[in-house]
């Protein structure tokens, strides 16, 4: 048995994402860059993904740029704003709660000379309109905020940020990663005033070394790859087609039954919860209304042990979780989310992330509050902090 | 029918490629990062890869970073010298015929203060070991030679090069784009003095979106993309694990019977070159002895006729071609490779590139000769330049 809530980390790619992607590889291998039909034919695909993609933004096709994954897209927004509009000013404001892949470009950015202000969270994870607005200077040329928190899942108020900057701050730059929150939310980046915007592949079922960034008509861009100009020069490298049809795909499954999906997700989330709340010395974190959280991932604090034990002895059982966030396990940053929130150092040590998909059953989430509660109390007996 | 000559712009995935990566996608799609046994197994995949690719350079696993492709890796070497040892100094030489994702490189790295020495080639598109040798001054941190162009498939003295730069200036970087030639020449980097060394997957029926950087011991690393710290914080993003793993099996493959595979593209190579050369009106470019010329390029220019023209022409019968080098048929750079040989424009214009795999059959050769043969006399005739 293997029951898999460790969706936030990363996905199973959807068998029909996979054939698509095999189909390309081993017969409809050609080089997009090619003039003859084999050409023609990959770069049909890669136009279908892009107006796969642009239907679910509510965009252009040519707003939308191929990466190799969130990371490359959050780096790349990043520090375009920063080499595009260095001449504006050197100032840029994130929050203290973003994924390594926009912090550790902003602490790069800062040895370059340039200033960051990184704001804080409430006790659930949000950063406030309000803080962002005093936050601007004549210097700022981007803000960067994530859409969902990829520990606690916590939705960050990224409408109303934009709107904000929109009306008060028009010259500055928005930036949203959206790597936890496309194919959950429906996103009208061009509505809500966002300038940039990543998403990863392997997020939404679809496959991993692939990802995009939504750019804006405005936005002066310049490539963080060169190369034989593909993308309009802006993103070099023969055309990852597999990778690109199989995002395409992915993401129009992904907007196929949304609101059905997400109710089946907050549904078993609402269960998990009810059961851990009740579960002795717990905690979860962030906020449990449902608009306030996205439907997929579930946050829980235990008290008195060690996430990592409490990890290994649900794997025993089949069951896949992750210890704080999957992408930082293997170097943590000093202040992350679980910090942000004002979480006890001992309670972020034992906080587990569990992370559902539209695949996750009910009976998966009874078997994992089961061992769940099986397990507590001999671990906390037996294996003392 | 279907005959492909187009394999140095890309190849068809080996179906065993093929077949592991959707089981790594549908079955083994961990996180690599994710501290549970779905995580380390894919942390597997990724180690075997990495030993897979070391065994073929005779280096150490440690020596090998994934990224997203060739151009990224030519990136990343070149931008990486330049930013971790402009102390030493601001000046790279490399040659007149690179690939576009070396040159438009250090053309960016120009505008940012840089100073490059772009070395001519002889008229068989070799660059003299000496002329590298007199462009290197004490401000000099970085020479940068492919190892087989990819345009006309002529093989650069990267060996002696290495030889000459550690004898005479072991601080000068080393770099060797091998996109056209790992997979086809035994290399050993260690031994020939190399410090950084790109390699593309898609080019040696791996997968799309996948290669690496194989990088000394010496070498200062430092990102070219931040994030959550993975590949020892050098190329942060969630793994590609399925692209990885595609890679290291096609590495492998590519080394199993390699003598064997490339004697038998060098005879299918000199069958078409010789019938090539008896035809009316044609030249080819580079070298024709095999020690000296890659076994899979082989690059002809037709005498009044545009390349376009033949191309769609072969297309028609189900052949095909490239014109020129398929990476840069989008985004046309000045000075490439045939005029780098004193090919004048107008039999660039006429220039035509067939590239062989493994899998080219003799048949397959025959037909392209006929082809080539009954639509030339057709074509110069009705359709003038």
């Amino acid at each position: 048995m293997e029951i898999y809530l460790d969706n936030a980390a990363t996905t199973r790619t959807d068998p029909a994402v996979a054939d698509l992607m095999v189909q390309i590889m081993t017969r409809d291998y050609g080089n997009a860059a090619s003039l003859h039909r084999k050409g023609v034919e990959a770069e049909r695909f890669s136009l279908k993904a892009r107006e796969q993609i642009a239907r679910t933004l509510k965009c252009e096709p040519k707003n939308i740029y191929f990466t190799s994954g969130g990371t490359e897209s959050n780096n790349w927004a990043i520090i375009n704003a920063a080499g595009s509009y260095v001449r504006s000013g050197k100032h840029l404001i994130t929050t203290l709660v973003e994924h390594a892949s926009v912090k550790n470009v902003m602490e790069a950015l800062k040895e370059q000379g340039f200033e960051i202000t990184y704001l804080p969270v409430d006790e659930y994870g949000r950063v406030s309109v309000e803080e962002v607005r005093k936050a601007v200077r004549p210097d700022t040329i981007l803000v960067s905020v994530m859409a969902v928190n990829n520990e606690i899942g916590t939705r960050e108020p990224v409408e109303e940020i934009g709107a904000m900057l929109s009306r008060e701050f028009p010259q500055v730059l928005f930036h949203v990663d959206a790597i936890q929150a496309y194919g959950k939310y429906r996103m009208n980046p061009k509505r809500d005033h966002i300038d940039l915007l990543s998403v990863s592949a392997h997020k939404i079922h679809g496959p991993k070394g692939a990802g995009f960034l939504y750019v804006s008509d405005r936005v002066k861009l310049r490539p963080l790859i060169y190369g034989g100009g593909q993308q309009k020069g802006m993103r070099s490298g023969t055309e990852n087609i597999p990778g690109e049809a199989g995002l395409g795909l992915a993401a129009e499954l992904a907007y196929r039954n949304l609101d059905e999906k997400n109710e089946g997700m907050y549904r078993l989330k609402d269960r998990l919860r009810e059961a851990l709340e009740k579960t002795e010395g717990t905690r979860i974190n962030g906020c449990t209304a449902r608009e306030d959280s996205a439907p997929h991932i579930l946050s829980c604090s235990f008290d008195k042990i060690r996430s990592e034990v409490l990890l290994h002895a649900l794997e025993d059982r089949g069951i896949y979780v992750s210890s704080g966030s999957a992408c930082s396990s293997s170097h943590p940053s000093l202040i992350n989310t679980l910090s942000g929130i004002g979480l006890p150092p001992e309670m972020q040590d034992g906080t587990i992330r569990f992370s559902l998909s539209k695949d996750t059953t009910e009976e998966e989430i009874d078997e994992t509050v089961k061992a769940v509660q099986e397990v507590l109390p001999y671990l906390r007996r037996f294996i003392r902090k």
